[in-house]
């Protein structure tokens, strides 16, 4: 298996401006052109495009639109772990020997397909997100004792994050007291407890070891992939209290990246709902199961930045198929050292945990400077 | 790169009945599994849906009610040749190590978005295929002196050998002047020189060298890849007589699988219309350019089935996302020896073109028994 590195990034803001996909896409692809100066369009033998847009051809389309005429294009769809599917199939394009660059470049508008679980007919009515988040919520509390607050804790700290991140769609941090009395959903989650849909895009170039060396003195190697898809439809879940799907995908990761969970300085983690990232850092290993909320309390009150520095899915929005890109795209410029005040001391070893549907399907990277 | 095997195929009739889409990959699938005795659902370690609908987390979908849980699980789309992409896609998984056993299955309903080319601004209101065709026609007649009954030629010899393909759309022949006297679509293009949108699906499976001995005792290798985006609009083409991503894609899956175009014995190629047969065949290099055409005619008259011999789209029927795969699967078994009445004989090397949208992207393989 050839090396496969992430050389260069680019990112647009999250908001909620009514822009088309593709031009989308196009922000994001000059802004990853923008910062390469030694990248040419000719570079480039891969464009992949993620997204749950229902647009045809996007990768052609963008291709044309950016100069670039790429040996393989297509679009990519896995919902919400879109993102991490696109880098990992371009990944396998790479290591293969099937092609040496590509371009991944991950968008959504805020008005986007894939919001609403339509194909889950187990849910009966009840098919918006909100009601497997709040299901896992009940199930977190009643195990393990997880308070309001604890979630509150979780929002809290993502907002103040993103403060930090110029591309996140919220622009304010909220005390714990306003998260807790923001508008009841369920009995289980608040407004403030919820990722925001949005427009967005994020894109990343990959390229082997050796073509890598024109585009970057930087390189960040991937060097751990996991997945697993579950089902389609959460009720198959037999626990809702953990992530079983996360547990397989981190067990592969971290066996191919011959890591363990204390190896890792930090991670974006998919915090759909505040009670994802409680679970995510039980299911990653990075804290005993049911310690997840005195875990991120902790985080919050020494103001560690170590999960989900850029403000995860719901201090920086969630534009489904950039989500995954975004969480790559963070990781990999922290291990840079080029995340701003965003950035973690002495991080060389990241996580990104994306997933889709109630956690129904998982994809892990882990990355190393 | 490990080597790739084609071990199993799966089909649907072709058809314009009303199912839905997970039902009609389901029955490709079934079809597989089928075929395959030794083939259990854990063996599976990637299930990747082909397909132009709109469905969001197909692959998830369709792995639970198939009864798969893989690591590797997304759509991929690029219009028309969604299907070749997908299978590469699936090669490189398995080829970079990251899986053994690859699933994958393409399918359109009749009524599939994709069918009319709405992106493309370049081409004012004329955005159906037909107008693309035409002007390949018209191009190539100036050129080349091709005649309405060259075309229908290509009509009635892939009708011909659609009538052994018990999947195909048509089940019935028709003369040379049933085909120049159908309806005019164009002052170029007649009803009978068209391919016919309709439902149906394809299963593949893939499998590395050593996984695939569970499998079957005739595997098909892949040994040639090659592809080409150029742009997502046709009027971007300086030439309308060839298809200059088909002679990229062409020379790249050859230079790697280190073949000629004389040592192809059996060749499914993308006859979305009659004109494209005759251009493909000669942008292959199965015949000098401009020659297609007599070399069509001999085909016909010498009853040789070597091109299209499941009857191309045009006798098949073209479900969008499946139609690359069923192509993929006809030459599978031609080299198999399993292709029934169709069967070429010695048939030991063979070529798969599938392209999108007037040829702005091409996708080849070729495969050796």
């Amino acid at each position: 298996m050839r090396k496969v590195a992430l050389t260069g990034f680019g990112l647009t803001e999250f908001n909620k401006d009514d822009i088309a996909i593709d031009s989308l896409m196009l922000s994001a692809v000059k802004s990853l052109f923008d910062s390469a100066p030694n990248l040419s369009q000719k570079d480039v033998d891969v464009v992949l495009t993620s997204t749950n847009d229902n647009s045809k051809y996007l990768s052609s389309i963008v291709s044309e639109i950016s100069g670039i005429r790429p040996k393989i294009s297509h679009s990519v769809e896995s919902l919400c772990n879109s993102g991490a599917n696109s880098v990992i199939s371009a990944f396998s394009y790479i290591a293969s020997g099937l092609a040496d660059v590509a371009l991944v470049v991950g968008a959504e508008r805020f008005d986007s397909p894939g919001l609403v679980l339509e194909w889950d007919k187990s849910r009966g009515q009840y098919k918006h997100p909100i009601y497997w988040s709040s299901m896992f919520t009940k199930s977190h509390v009643r195990k393990y004792g997880t308070t309001k607050e604890d979630l509150a804790i979780v929002s809290a700290k993502n907002h103040n994050h993103a403060l930090d991140n110029p591309c996140a769609y919220f622009k304010k941090t909220y005390s714990i007291d306003e998260i807790m009395n923001s508008k009841n959903l369920t009995d289980d989650i608040r407004l403030l407890d919820c990722s925001m849909p949005c427009s967005g895009s994020a894109a990343i170039l990959l390229a082997s070891e050796e073509a890598m060396k024109k585009f970057t003195d930087s390189p960040v190697w991937i060097t751990g992939i996991g997945q697993k898809t579950l089902s389609a439809g959460f009720t198959k879940n037999e626990e809702l209290a953990s992530m079983e799907s996360t547990i397989d995908a981190a067990t592969m990761a971290y066996k191919m990246a011959k890591k363990e969970p204390g190896d890792i300085d930090v991670a974006e983690v998919h915090d759909a709902f505040s009670i994802c990232e409680i679970i995510e850092v039980e299911d990653l290993g990075f804290v005993r199961k049911g310690k997840g909320n005195e875990f991120v309390r902790t985080l919050y009150e020494t103001n560690d930045r170590r999960i989900n520095p850029r403000g995860g899915l719901i201090g920086a929005g969630h534009p489904l198929g950039a989500t995954g890109m975004a969480q790559i795209v963070e990781i990999g410029q922290q291990l840079q050292g080029k995340a701003g005040k965003r950035q973690v001391s002495q991080a060389r070893v990241g996580l990104v945990q994306n997933m889709s549907a109630a956690a129904t399907s998982s994809s892990i990277l882990i990355l190393e400077s």
